[in-house]
Formats: structure tokens, C-alpha cells, sequence
């Protein structure tokens, strides 16, 4: 099944992410502004076939209504696998550093975090098979492009995902309100992979149990977790920092 | 104008916020489960009638379709002043933090703004009067219900309100990836307003010029931008952990 990009800017960050587009669909009669021509201008220099068509064939493929009179088929993204995600940690010659998502069920929460991870210097992303956000367009949007350009693996089991990181030596460190340290204080310049738990019920207990760490954002007042793309960057950027120290 | 809010969570936030609410509604044959349990009980103990309707009346009620059969009418959240907000720092005892939005558009970032502010003890967010997001319903559900806690000015003018936070002594600082420094490098100890500009454009020139500071988020890849509402979690969060070792 064709992946179907719809709008401007999500179709502009495809093209420049190289990922392979087989056709766009303009609506007739779209004003060519500067995004158009960009489109227009990528198209020919890489031979896509570019079709105008009446609005309404546009608008009967697109899932939401902001497709702006703007479609694009593109191959699938394709999965990694877990091994993928440790060669690119050792091509880039850097201890591993991972983000597991046992359960994001939110497309926005899901595009969020590959963008955020992406920005993080993250070498790629576990999530899970079933019961969770795949790579959809949507997220491709809600990503702002990172989607084409980090690694993500998708597994029947976070559980033995873990195990098959731990045999490589990596920490785990879940991220739950009942972990005891606050997750400043965890040492994340060795390899490290970041569990971060679904958005209504944080970590389950199985993947909790197979945590090294089990760690902490602190907060104030009566609302007792942040939002998961939230809590995931805090993270991330913590990684980051501590890395980034030690590169200096 | 009543607020509606819909869902069984943002009513159960809603009600343990202690802001008032009018009238709850609920579907004809809603199965009682924890959740219904609740809100029939708080219903009871604040003495707020609930009405049995046919599930029709609600979905005609509610501006989308995840109502789960349960909406609830409340008095609008009301704004507050500038000067609310300055009182709020004064009476914690704490050199004031404030948050700054130039022009958020997204009710999903609005919400995911405010609660993340709430759970990092800013003090108030200022928000733009046009073309930006209000707090509606929307808001306060991806908000966990934070809007009902953390007070919120909504200023006509962004730059004039930055003035008047300067006469008080707050030091602004804008995030943009423009910003010469790190955002850690910002001391977020003295009194504090941190500046996010909008999803699309960022600063807008005008306010950029009024910062004391402007400071960008370090990142690595081809994408230049984080969601609005990450950047925004990532320097509340800079200048919560300043203040936090600060005090210990």
C-alpha cells in the first residue's frame, strides 16, 4: 500500500529527506506559491510525475482536510531491526543511545518524540507492534520529516527488546513517578536505551521490572505526569547535554 | 457563554480543580464504570445536578466525537491580569517565572504549555489576544486539566507586556534558534520570563528585539525546529532544576 503524503511542508520534507516519492496530485487551479514551486521545481529535478486533478479526487484521498490541494504517494517507511539500530550507534562511533516506547498510542505524541529524537542526536527509536501508533503519515507530519531520517524498529515484545539491548550492554532506565532517582542523576554517557511508558498508563509492569534504572521527572502542583512527548524530551535532552559536555 | 467540557477525565480534572461547575450531563445507559462512579459521587458531594440524556443530546453538544457520553457545563476559565501574576510570585516567596507565548496557534500546544508550566512551578503564562490559541475546552483537556490551576493573562500586545515585566525587574529571555547562548547558560534564578514564539514563525522581530536574552536549543540533523510546546518543556524545565538546587 502506497504511503500518502498530504500538504505542503510534510511533502517538502520528504523530498528532502531522499526517500523515494512515486507520484503527486495537485488540485487544479492551486495558487503557485513559494511552497508549490519548491514542489514543482524538486519534482522535476528528481522525475516525479506530477498530475493536476479536480479538488474533490484530492480531497477523497486525504485522511484529514488540510492536505492543501497537495498529495504525494511515497514508498513506506521502512522498519528496522534492532541489529540496524546498534550498527548505526557503532558507525557513528558513539556509545548507543535509544528511545523504547512501550505503548505511545498518540500519532502526535509519536511524531513528536522521532522529532525530538532526531534533534537529540537519538540513534533510533523501539516501539511496539501492537496497541501503539505506527509510522503513518500522520506521524510523518506530526514529525516534521524526522520520521524519514531516524531509524525506528518495531517489536512483538519491548520485554525481549530490552533483553537483546542489555546482552549488548546498553542501561536501561525506564521513566515512571515511582522511580527513585530524578533522571538528572542518571548516567546516560554509557550506552543507554530510554523506556518511556504509553500516555494513560506509564510503564507496564513487566518492561518496569526489566529496567537497570527506574527514574523520575520531578514535579510541582497536583497533576501528576506531563505529557509523554513532554517527558520523553526532557529525557532525551538530558542524554544530550551530558553527552555533549563530554565531546567538549 | 458556558464552557463545555467533554470526556470523563477533563470533568473529573475539572471537578478536583475546584472550579465551578453548572450542570453535568450524561448518555442514557452509560455503563457505570470507575470513572462515571466518580463523577456521580463528586456530583453528589458539590451538590451539582446530572441530568440523564439520550446520547444524541450530547454528541449534538460536543465538538467532537470522544465525548465518552459524559459533558458537563463550567464557567469559563477566566483570565488574569498582568499584575495577578506578579502578586502570584510574591506571595510564594520566589523570584518571579513567567512564561511568554508569542502567538501559539495549537490548542494541543497550549495545553501541553500549561501543564507542563504548572508541573514546573511557573508562576503565570502570558498569551496573545489574537491569532493565537484561547483557553477553551480543547486546551484544557491537553492540558490534564493544568489550565484550571496556573493563572493566564492574555494581553493584546506581547511587546507592551514585556515592557511592563521589565518595570518589574523580570529578565526575558527569547528562545530562538537564532540565540547566541545555550538555554542552560541563562541564570533562570532571578526574576524570569522565558519567551516562545509561535509554531510557524518563531520570535516575531518586534518581541525578539525586546528580549534582554535571546537563547537557542542546541540540536543535531537536518530538521531546525522542535514542536513548540518541547522547546517551551525544555527551558521551563532548565530554569525548574535551577531553582530547585538553588533551594536544596
Amino acid at each position: 500500500m502506497p504511503f500518502i503524503i498530504e500538504g505542503k511542508n510534510p511533502l517538502i520534507e520528504l523530498f528532502r529527506s531522499g526517500h523515494p516519492v512515486t507520484k503527486i496530485l495537485l488540485a487544479d487551479g492551486l495558487k503557485q506559491d513559494k511552497a508549490v514551486t519548491e514542489i514543482l521545481c524538486l519534482a522535476r529535478t528528481k522525475n516525479i510525475p506530477v498530475e493536476r486533478v479536480p479538488r474533490h479526487m484530492i480531497d477523497g484521498q486525504s485522511a484529514n482536510a488540510v492536505n492543501q490541494g497537495v498529495i504525494a504517494y511515497a514508498a513506506a517507511k521502512e522498519y528496522a531491526g534492532l541489529d540496524d539500530l546498534l550498527a548505526v550507534s557503532a558507525k557513528k562511533n558513539e556509545p548507543p543511545l535509544y528511545v523504547v516506547l512501550d505503548g505511545i498510542e498518540d500519532p502526535q505524541n509519536l511524531g513528536s518524540i522521532l522529532r525530538t529524537a532526531y534533534a537529540a542526536g537519538i540513534h533510533g527509536v523501539i516501539i511496539r507492534e501492537r496497541r501503539a501508533a505506527g509510522l503513518t503519515a500522520a506521524v510523518a507530519k506530526a514529525s516534521a520529516g524526522a520520521m524519514w531520517y531516524i531509524p525506528v524498529a518495531s517489536v512483538s515484545s519491548i520485554a525481549s527488546a530490552i533483553e537483546t539491548l542489555k546482552k549488548s550492554n546498553v542501561w536501561i532506565t525506564g521513566i515512571d513517578r515511582s522511580g527513585k532517582e530524578e533522571y538528572t542523576r542518571i548516567d546516560f554517557k554509557s550506552p543507554s536505551a530510554i523506556v518511556i511508558g504509553s500516555e494513560g498508563k506509564g510503564l507496564s509492569e513487566l518492561v518496569e521490572k526489566k529496567c537497570d534504572f527506574v527514574a523520575h521527572i520531578p514535579m510541582r502542583g497536583q497533576i501528576n505526569s506531563l505529557n509523554a512527548s513532554v517527558a520523553a524530551a526532557l529525557v532525551m535532552y538530558e542524554a544530550f547535554k551530558q553527552r555533549s559536555i563530554t565531546r567538549r
